[in-house]
């Protein structure tokens, strides 16, 4: 049997270990009427460590008693000294998506929504390039050519986070070329997907291709994560590999490398939008 | 931190999906002086399936205050119907390891042992073939050569079930390329471990690497599954395959197989001893 | 430095193995002013087995020299045995993609091609079904919905075969989910591309995800083979597979294995496109 | 049909690319009665790069003739430039290997040795530490226990270099923790095979899983490289990886990268004194 999408919540919960968490958040959401579907947990020690939960529950009537339930989900939280959050399934959330002159990141991404695959709502797509157009055309989804000048980053950006302001609840960068301010991370933090054609931490930077192609690796491999002011630094969601030999050129490793780059992406946002992602300092917890 | 080995337990339940389990174990926990470790759980079904769950805790004192807590349990056991085991990380395993000719799934564990990474005791090898004695003599274990003879199947097997009784925990089908009864597979209900070199269910039965190469398949797999009455046939454990392709003869496929094979074997027996799987149907749940 | 695809010709051959093969091959390449780009081969024994061989070479002018190179070429085949053609990178095949309701091999193949990925032209799709049409509408690739009634199976292929009749080189199933007549396969004898979507042999025949589901197993796959008279039997192609666990219910398998399926399909329509599969009996040799 | 070992030989060689190199040779080899097994080659260009092949072939009464097969090749390799030469399937290698505490990466290739997967023989061991001994001690090789101290580390390598002279033709780092000088290196030019424990290039140096643990990556991996002057940074022969996710802590990682390394060590020295790999600057190209 199959509850009915807007019946049912996501807890996300992070807080120091103790005893008798677990036992607190059931019993609440059982006071409630709560029915737990799934429940995920990691504690980063055996004891004394920071303790992560992700509880995926059914409850009547939820969207209606959301509020009251977050309410009262304050006295368990400031016990444990939670950092927590409440998410709701039916609200779908809406990405912007951000490209330049390579497609096949945001191909996928439209393609796994248009299946139901990836429950997100693409609301809008920014490039600075102009040749995206034509593609995304068909699909009726808002472009915005916003050029990046170097000496006109500044009112690109602007003109980029207005365009967002309210519309939008995740940003992702399905290879955008572009390095953004820490103004701009800022405004949507954890909140913003990358995907970088490469295994980070290797070949962090420019070329990652061309640089694993003089480096004579067997595996190439994609990584997204979040973006942070430490370009390339920022907490990893997902990483892929593919194993190639001495025969491509660094053209047809690129080709390689762009179909782990889409599955890389396509996952990571689809944990994303299903809140399954905590952050904890510079890593993830991802409970899938 | 990590706590002695002595205070760590394993709950392990199934039972019909109502609300309030998952707070009722964990108060029980609680109330006990315990802390849950890690938790992990599943239902087949949103509502109104079977739920699993396996709850990994330190409680002090855990050894010798085992039985009273097991008997304390029964109360919440019996108001879900919960079917259930306690075990004791402390207590080691012991295994029983069958093999015919083929050694290399045997030293596998051998070495994962004595490495320490499968928390297990090999107390005895078991084979219907002498040469493996000279391998295994250097290991110090206990081995016993009992030819299985078409017509005398029986006493073999009267044999082998005598020399366990009451000294192993788990029997483990190393490539044991011998048929047992259905008396020896109902002495150790969901404790005998066999793997097959298939990825089942292609090529149930004899010569699947034979018959691979005859079918020209471009994955070669093995699989490790709890033995029943039904050969072949009973609760996958788990599977991992290998790529292959056009060149490998049926020689060269087996030695690319076996490589798998001790690998998947590995992974199963190791799950098993830790307490990690529950059999539901014709199925396994694995939380690892 | 990189040839005109005009220059570039591929020479595949099979013959009983012996000494000088090689030699002459290349000798006649020579000869004849080519040079060898890539050169594949396989003996199915050391000694006396079935020898099989891929040439890709660079000749200036091949297009207009093509037949006179191989009528010269008879005279190296018939001192061999071979059976052998020979491609011309130039000449991009034409391919009818046949598809039922679900979309997303289709999809996979014409973002390929789109892409230069996949260098072959979808000249037209047909379907069993209307509802892809609005799909591949923005395309601009001729759509023709043939309805397959049980009764009227000869009268739709006769339509379909029509329709393709000159115009095609290969087709593509890319789910496709009706059987087609032995005289339709013999039409396109190792030229129908099917995807299966399971790991053959396991669960051959329909709902195989169903089966998988049922049977329990930790890992899915697909399959795609050339279509002879025997259903799911022809020869493999390329086959891949996903790792799931206990989670996944069929719709969810599903949902993982069609990521598979069009992975699978994709790679072996590109291997046939570029000429790198020799039938043996009923096996493939890949050469990539 | 498989021909016997001392007929089986192997001609590897590079030169720059250019028409009639398959036909000089394939000539050649017919001309001195033999026939080719397999054949691999590569061009780093279409046109005007460098040409690598690989020639296993069979040839009566090879190992008596050899000398004089090499020196008629002479002619051949001269007039195209050819680095080249001739290895003998039937002068099964003879490795040293070095090991320090960790045994898991020697006792892989112990095993594949008696298996018979990995045509070698391991001559000696040598380490620094002398707590591998009780484990070698069963397999009858010698073993040399000879201390590195910081200040004593020219006369350990003079002591090493001693033993192997003229006993062995390759050298093996299966975690091997210390870096030995040029003079050593040069000694053995890309014959020494080094296991690191990270997907190179991502954390050369020191403790990789500690810091693959802190940078949170999803995957780890290994490398089996060439050892040259420059740390880390030889030719890479090989690489594998295994998914983790956020629960293993840094000796949980070292755990699961322990069989990756094992893995990754054994197929590069098995491609090694099987004569399929030739250097090409600081990249390899592997015929396999």
């Amino acid at each position: 049997m199959t509850e009915p999408l807007q019946d049912i919540g996501r807890l996300l919960i992070s807080c120091p270990d103790r005893p008798g968490i677990v036992a607190a958040i059931s019993q609440f959401l059982l006071s409630q009427g709560g029915n737990i579907i799934h429940s995920d947990q990691h504690a980063t020690e055996q004891v004394g460590g920071t303790f992560f939960m992700r509880v995926e529950f059914q409850l009547p009537h939820l969207i209606d008693r959301g509020e009251e339930l977050e309410r009262a989900f304050h006295a368990v939280a400031d016990r444990f000294d939670m950092q927590w959050y409440m998410a709701y399934a039916s609200r779908i959330k809406r990405l912007a998506v951000f490209v330049s002159k390579e497609e096949h990141a945001l191909y996928e991404l439209l393609w796994r929504c248009k299946m139901g695959d990836l429950p997100a709502e693409i609301s809008m797509i920014i490039s600075n390039h102009p040749n995206v157009e034509t593609t995304v055309a068909s699909w009726g989804i808002p472009f915005h050519y916003i050029p990046v000048e170097p000496d006109q980053k500044q009112e690109a950006e602007a003109r980029q986070l207005q365009l967002m302001e309210g519309k939008i609840d995740a940003v992702v960068f399905a290879r955008y070329m572009q390095i953004v301010t820490p103004k701009f991370v800022s405004r949507y933090p954890n909140r913003i997907i990358n995907i970088h054609h490469s295994f980070l931490p290797a070949f962090v930077g420019a070329e990652p291709y061309t640089r694993a192609y003089e480096r004579g690796v067997k595996i190439i491999g994609a990584t997204a994560h979040y973006v942070t002011a430490d370009l390339d630094g920022g907490p990893i969601i997902e990483q892929d590999v593919q194993r190639v030999n001495h025969r491509p050129n660094v053209k047809e490793l690129k080709r390689v490398g762009q179909y782990v780059e889409r599955v890389v992406l396509a996952r990571a946002v689809t944990w994303h939008v299903e809140d399954r992602i905590l952050v904890h300092g510079n890593k993830t917890v991802v409970f899938y």
